[in-house]
């Protein structure tokens, strides 16, 4: 899952991170950053593991006031 | 770009994220975190923005002592 500030949330973290690239010598346009949760969890099927990955989000990993989030599901 | 606790290091912060899921009563084996950053840069080709990238996580967004790293390209 990843969980990134929803476009127009400033992000001071990335814009630091931008500036030290660019301190080195980089030339780049535009740096968002994001956190990938990797969850391993057991499930009847991936619709199950999907809706259950969504609720986490909702109820801990994301805000919804100024977090976007992404779920995909990889079967193991 | 993903920048990634090696195997075998210690992530404090993923092990807190998970045990607050539990105490919100979710079930999950596991749950590592990571750290994407998204980066638009004008580059001559993928393999030219590829070295680019990887380039800054080797100088400043990864420690090579306890992270993986993976780059991916998007034309746009």
């Amino acid at each position: 899952m990843t969980v990134q500030l929803k476009e127009g949330v400033l992000d001071p973290e990335a814009e630091t991170t931008r500036e030290a690239l660019e301190r080195l010598g980089f030339e780049l346009e535009a740096l968002r950053a994001a956190d990938r949760f990797e969850i391993d969890l057991e499930a009847a099927d991936s619709e199950a593991a999907y809706d259950r990955a969504e609720e986490m989000a909702e109820r801990l990993l994301a805000n919804p006031t100024i977090h976007d989030y992404e779920v995909s599901i990889e079967d193991q």
